[in-house]
C-alpha cells in the first residue's frame, strides 16, 4: 500500500510516462474559484445528498438484505451496489462523511462471502444460481470494479486507517477471487471497468496477479464471447480484438472505461503498442465523434457513439458517466505521453459536459447533457428530461460526479524531473514537494492568471503553463516584465525554465475573445449554425433570456459584434451579447420550395449564458448551435 | 356479411362520410404501372417470400404447438401469431396462395380454446397463468386485432367461400370473447389494433356490440391504467384521454393504428367530435413531425414521434408499419371527410416511405427508412441496416407491406353520388359500377394521365381527379379541346361535371419539374440543405452513382440547373442530374473558427435516383438532403 496520500490513478515508478501525478495534498483549490468551489460544493451538498439517496433508495438495504439485517425487496438495478461504492469512493477522496464511511466499510464486510463475493443482487437466494453464469449482461465485475475504486480511494486517501484498511480487505478479497477463478479463463465482463480498477488495485498492493487478470481481461475482449445480445457485439466492445480496432464504437462508458484499463495496463507492463490503440481510438473520438461540450454519445437506443460525425445535439445522449470516463481516461493519456491535447480536452469536458450535470445547488442532476432542448419539449423520463432530476433509477451519474469532484485537484497539476506543470486552472497551491506555486485567478472569468512562486531553489527548474489550443493570444510577465507569449509555447506548455526564487510572480494572460465556432460540414445537424464559445467555455441561448417567439425565430449574423458583460451577482458571473436579426417563420409549412431571400429585417439583442449553467431557472428552450442567417430558406405564400 | 367483394375500410350505408370505397373488383391496376407493378410483386415474390419464412421463423411451428402438432420450442416475439394472421390477410385481398390460406386457416380453427382465445404464446402452459395479465405489454388485443382484420379480409374478399367462413368464425369466437370479458371493464391493451378491427368486424358482421367495445376501448385510454412502462404513459397513448389530446405522441405504429379506430369509430357513430380530434392529431404529425418521405418516427429508443420538427434524416426511424398506418389513417379520412390533403399525404408516403421499405426483387425490406445513411455506417443491426433484410425477428414489416400491397389497388378510387373520383394514379380501369373509366399512364414518371370514359350515361355526372398540392402547373384537355387547368380545381381535386359518352378522352397533364424542396426552418438537423423533388417522388443521392470523395464534398448552388433523364432500363426510368460545387473539407478539424468562404471552385455533374430505389445496387451511404452551398464554414488553416 503506497504511504502518501495520492488520488486516482499513480503509476508505479517504473512504469511509462511522461508527467507523474502529485500527492494529494499538494493541490488545493480555494473554495472561493470555480473548481475549488465545485469541490466545496460537492462536500456540503453532492456528497452528503447521495448517502440520503443510498438509504431511502434502497441501495443499502440491498445489502442488508444479504446479512439479514433487512427484510425489504431488493430495489433498483442488478447494478446498485456500484452507486454505494462510487459514494464510498467520494467519501473516500473528500476525507468527508465519516459515519457513512463506517457504516457502509461495516456492510460491505459483513454481507461478503466467505469466498469473497459480494453483490447483493446476485447473493439473493433466487439470483445465486446465476452467479458467474450471465458476464454479458451480469455487470457483476463492473460491480466488483467499483468496489475495489472505492478500495484504491481508501488506501491512497487514508493509509493506515482501520476502516480503510477493512475497505481494502474486502475488496482484495473479491479480487483475489477473480483472480482464482478468471486468471486461465477466456471470459470478460460485458461492461468494463474491473481492469482498470484491478490495475490500480496492483498499483496500491504490488500484487502483480491483479495486473495480470487486467491484462487478460483486455486480452480476452473481441473474441465474441458475450455474443450478439440485443445490440450486437460492438455495443460491449466485444467484436474485434482491442488492438486491432481502430474506431471508438458502441456504449460509450463501457468504451471508455475500457480504454483506461488498457492505459493503466499498457504503462505498467511497458505496453507500446496497447498504449498506441488507446491514442487512436482517442483521437477517432475526439475527430469525429465528440460534441462541443466534451459530451460523447450520440444515440439514445444504445448508449452508443454512432456513425462518424453523428452528432445531433438536441438527441445528444452525451452521458454524464461518459463525460467523466473522458476526463480520466484522458488524464491516464496526459500521464503517459505528455501531450496537451489530452489536458485541453479535460479542461473542455469538465468546463462544460461535466459541469452541466449538476444543478448550482449540487443536489439535482442530468444523466444526458443534450446541447438543444426544444420548445415543447415534454421534460419527461429519466433520458431526456427538460430539467436535472434529484435522483435517477439508474444513479450512475450522481455518485461519479461526487468521487470525481471529490478527487479534483488531483488532475490539476502533474510533476517530472523538471519540474511542475498546471494543467487546469484555478485559485490554490500546488507543490511538487520541491517547487510550490500559488496561483490566484477568477479563470475561465478572466484572462489573467496570476502564479507567484513560494519556494526557493538554487537550481533552475521548469515552471510549465498549459496554453489551451482556443488561445490564439498568450501573453506573460514575469516579475512585471513582458516576456515572448505564444512564441514561447512548445507542445502546448509555456516552459518557464529558470533558478525561480519565493516571490517570483509569473502573469499569464489567455486572452478569450467570444468566438463563434462551426462544425465540421459533415456534421449534418448543425450545418448553417454556430456556437458561441468564450475561452474554455461553450455558451448557449436559454428561454429564461430569449423569451417568446424570440427564441424560434432569430438567426444570427456571423459579422455582428459579440460582447461580453461582467455581473457581480446572479447566475453567471459572464454573460455574452450579440444582436441578431428576426424572422418569424412559424407559418411556413414544414416543407416548401427552397427559394433566395433577403435577412430578416428586425433586430434584438439576445443574451447568451455557460452552457454549463443552463436549466437552473424556469424550465424552457435552450440552443447551443445558433442558427445562421441563411441565403435560401422555404418559400412563403 | 356483406355479399360483394370489398377492400378495407368500408363504412356502413348510414356512417359518416363523403367518399364511399369501391368495390374491390371495380378497380384493377395493369401489371405494367408502377402501382400495379407492385401489385404483381407482391403476389408473385413478396406473399411467398412471407408465407416461407412462417414456416422457417417457426410462426406456424408456434400454433403446431398448441394443437400437439410441433415439439418445437417457442420462437420469435410472443405476439408471433400476428405475422400469421396479416399473411392471411394479405393472401385473401390478393386473391392467391390458396394452400396456405388452407393451411392456416385449419391451424388457427384448431389452436384455439373452447372459450374462443387464440395465441400461441400465451397458450403455452408456462404462460397461461398470465393470459389477460399484462395487458400494458402482451400485445393479446393486438394479435387478435390482426387475426380479426384478417377475417374482414376473408369475409370482404371472398363472401360465401368456406375457408373464409372458417376464417370468419375463429376470428368471431375470439371478438364474443372480448365483448363477453371486456364490455364493462376500463382496461385496455398497450398496443391499439383492436379498435379498429372491431369496427370492421361490426362493419362485416353487423353485430354493434364489436363497434360498441371498439369505442369502449377509445374510452379507456388515457386513465393510466397502463401504467408509466419504460417510457411512459405517452409512449401507448395512455397519458391522456383521446378526446382531450392535441398532439401526437409516443410510439408511432401505436398511435397510428389507434387514430384509425377512432375515425373507424366516430363515423359509424356519427361523433364527428372524434372525428374531429383524429383531424387534429394528423395535423400535428403532418405539420411538424413528418419526413419528407411520408415516414413518421424519429427515434429510435422508443420508436416514438420525439418533439415538433425534431426530424433527423440519418436517424430517422420511419418504422416501415408506421408509414403503411399512416396511409390507412389517411384513407380513413379520405373517406370521412373528403379532404383532398388526406390523398396527397397518401400519394406521398406510398411512393416514397412505404416503396422504399421494398427491394425491386419483392424479398427483402426494411423495418426503418431513414432519409440518411453515413459513410461508414456499420450496416449491422435490424434496426439500421445499410440494406434490406429477407426477414426480421421483429418480423412485423414484411407482411404488412404484403397485406397492403395486395389491397392497394381499393385505395386508388372512390365513389359518391355525383361519381367517380380517381385519388392514386396508374394504368387501369376503375368503375363506380355506373361510370366507368380507363387510366393509361407512366405517372410518376411522366406528367400524363389519359382518362377515357367507357361508359354511356344520359345524365351529367363527375369525374374527379386529384390534383396535387405539389402541382403548380395543370393542363386539361377534353377530347383534344384545352380545358382550363388549375382554376379549375376546387379543393384539390378537378371537378369535370357533364354528360359522358363513351369513348370521351380526358388528358390531364400535372407539370412535374424537378423542385428544390427546403424544410421548415425549426427543422434544424436539415438546414442549410435542400431536397430534389419531381412530382410525387423525393430524390436521393446514392453512392453507387456518386462515388469516392465527391459524395462528401458536394455541394449544392440553388442556381444550378436541374436536368431530367429518362431511360429505358436500368434501376429507375427517371434520374435527376444536377451540377454541384466540389469542396474537399475532410481535413478540416471538428469545431473550428466559423469564417465566411468563397463557393468551392471545382465542379461535378452528379445523379439522383428516386428514393424508393436506393439500396438495390452495392452498400453505401445515401442522403436525401444535399447541403446547399454555405457562405460560412470552420475556417482551414
Amino acid at each position: 500500500m503506497s504511504l502518501a496520500p495520492y488520488g486516482p490513478v499513480v503509476p508505479t515508478p517504473g512504469a511509462l510516462g511522461v508527467f507523474r501525478p502529485l500527492p494529494a495534498d499538494a493541490v488545493r483549490f480555494a473554495p472561493d474559484g470555480l473548481l475549488g468551489g465545485w469541490q466545496a460544493r460537492n462536500i456540503a451538498a453532492t456528497l452528503p445528498h447521495c448517502v440520503d439517496r443510498l438509504g431511502t433508495y434502497g441501495n443499502l438495504d440491498n445489502l442488508r438484505r444479504v446479512t439479514g439485517d433487512s427484510d425489504a425487496g431488493f430495489r433498483g438495478f442488478w447494478f446498485a451496489d456500484t452507486d454505494v461504492h462510487k459514494t464510498l469512493e467520494a467519501a473516500f477522496w473528500s476525507g468527508s462523511a465519516p459515519a457513512f464511511i463506517e457504516t457502509a466499510a461495516a456492510l460491505l464486510e459483513k454481507a461478503q462471502d466467505p469466498d469473497g463475493y459480494l453483490n447483493s443482487y446476485y447473493q439473493d437466494a433466487a439470483n445465486r444460481p446465476k452467479q458467474w453464469g450471465e458476464l454479458h449482461f451480469s455487470h457483476e465485475m463492473y460491480t466488483a470494479g467499483h468496489l475495489i475504486q472505492a478500495a484504491v480511494a481508501a488506501a491512497r486517501s487514508a493509509p493506515g486507517d482501520a476502516v480503510a484498511q477493512q475497505v481494502v480487505s474486502v475488496a482484495r478479497r473479491f479480487a483475489d477471487l477473480l483472480v482464482q477463478r478468471y486468471e486461465q479463463s477466456n471470459e470478460v465482463d460485458g461492461h468494463p471497468e474491473i481492469e482498470t480498477a484491478l490495475a490500480e488495485l496492483y498499483r496500491v498492493t504490488g500484487h502483480r496477479p491483479y495486473l495480470d487478470l487486467a491484462a487478460r481481461f483486455l486480452g480476452n475482449r473481441g473474441h465474441g464471447v458475450l455474443g450478439e445480445g440485443r445490440f450486437g457485439s460492438a455495443y460491449y466492445q466485444d467484436h474485434e480484438p482491442l488492438r486491432a480496432v481502430s474506431e471508438v464504437t458502441g456504449h460509450v462508458v463501457r468504451q471508455l472505461y475500457l480504454l483506461a484499463g488498457a492505459v493503466d495496463v499498457a504503462v505498467e507492463t511497458g505496453d507500446t503498442a496497447l498504449l498506441a490503440v488507446a491514442e487512436r481510438l482517442w483521437d477517432s473520438a475526439i475527430d469525429s465523434r465528440t460534441y462541443l461540450t466534451g459530451g460523447q454519445g450520440s444515440r439514445h437506443r444504445d448508449e452508443a457513439y454512432g456513425d462518424a460525425y453523428e452528432l445531433p445535439p438536441d438527441r445528444a445522449y452525451a452521458e454524464t458517466c461518459a463525460a467523466i470516463a473522458s476526463f480520466q481516461l484522458g488524464w491516464r493519456l496526459l500521464l503517459a505521453t505528455g501531450n496537451v491535447a489530452y489536458a485541453d480536452e479535460m479542461e473542455r469536458v469538465l468546463h462544460n459536459a461535466i459541469a452541466a450535470s449538476t444543478a448550482v445547488d449540487g443536489t439535482a442532476f442530468f444523466y444526458s447533457t443534450p446541447l438543444q432542448r426544444r420548445t415543447g419539449h415534454d421534460g419527461g423520463g429519466e433520458n431526456a428530461p427538460g430539467h436535472r432530476l434529484d435522483w435517477y433509477d439508474c444513479a450512475c451519474c450522481p455518485p461519479n460526479l461526487a468521487r470525481l469532484m471529490a478527487s479534483l485537484h488531483t488532475y490539476a497539476a502533474t510533476g517530472d524531473d523538471d519540474g511542475l506543470q498546471l494543467h487546469l486552472y484555478g485559485t490554490g497551491t500546488f507543490t511538487t514537494g520541491v517547487h510550490t506555486v500559488e496561483v490566484r485567478t477568477t479563470y475561465p472569468w478572466d484572462e489573467q492568471i496570476n502564479v507567484t512562486v513560494t519556494s526557493d531553489s538554487a537550481n533552475p527548474w521548469a515552471l510549465s503553463l498549459r496554453v489551451p489550443a482556443w488561445c490564439a493570444d498568450v501573453r506573460l510577465t514575469i516579475n512585471g516584465t513582458p516576456a515572448p507569449g505564444r512564441s514561447q509555447v512548445h507542445d502546448g506548455y509555456l516552459r518557464l525554465h529558470r533558478i525561480w526564487h519565493a516571490g517570483d510572480q509569473v502573469v499569464l494572460t489567455l486572452a478569450m475573445p467570444a468566438r463563434l465556432v462551426a462544425a465540421h460540414p459533415r456534421v449534418d445537424a448543425v450545418r448553417g449554425a454556430a456556437a458561441l464559445v468564450r475561452g474554455p467555455l461553450v455558451y448557449c441561448l436559454e428561454h429564461a433570456d430569449t423569451t417568446g417567439s424570440l427564441f424560434e425565430d432569430l438567426e444570427l449574423d456571423p459579422a455582428a459584434p459579440i460582447s461580453v458583460a461582467y455581473h457581480s451577482s446572479g447566475l453567471s458571473p459572464v454573460t455574452l451579447r450579440v444582436r441578431v436579426r428576426v424572422r418569424p417563420l412559424g407559418n411556413v409549412a414544414l416543407y416548401r420550395d427552397l427559394g433566395s431571400t433577403a435577412a430578416g429585417a428586425a433586430t434584438a439583442t439576445v443574451t447568451a449564458i455557460p452552457y454549463f449553467l443552463w436549466a437552473n431557472r424556469e424550465p424552457g428552450p435552450m440552443r447551443v448551435w445558433i442558427p445562421l442567417v441563411p441565403h435560401f430558406v422555404p418559400q412563403e405564400d
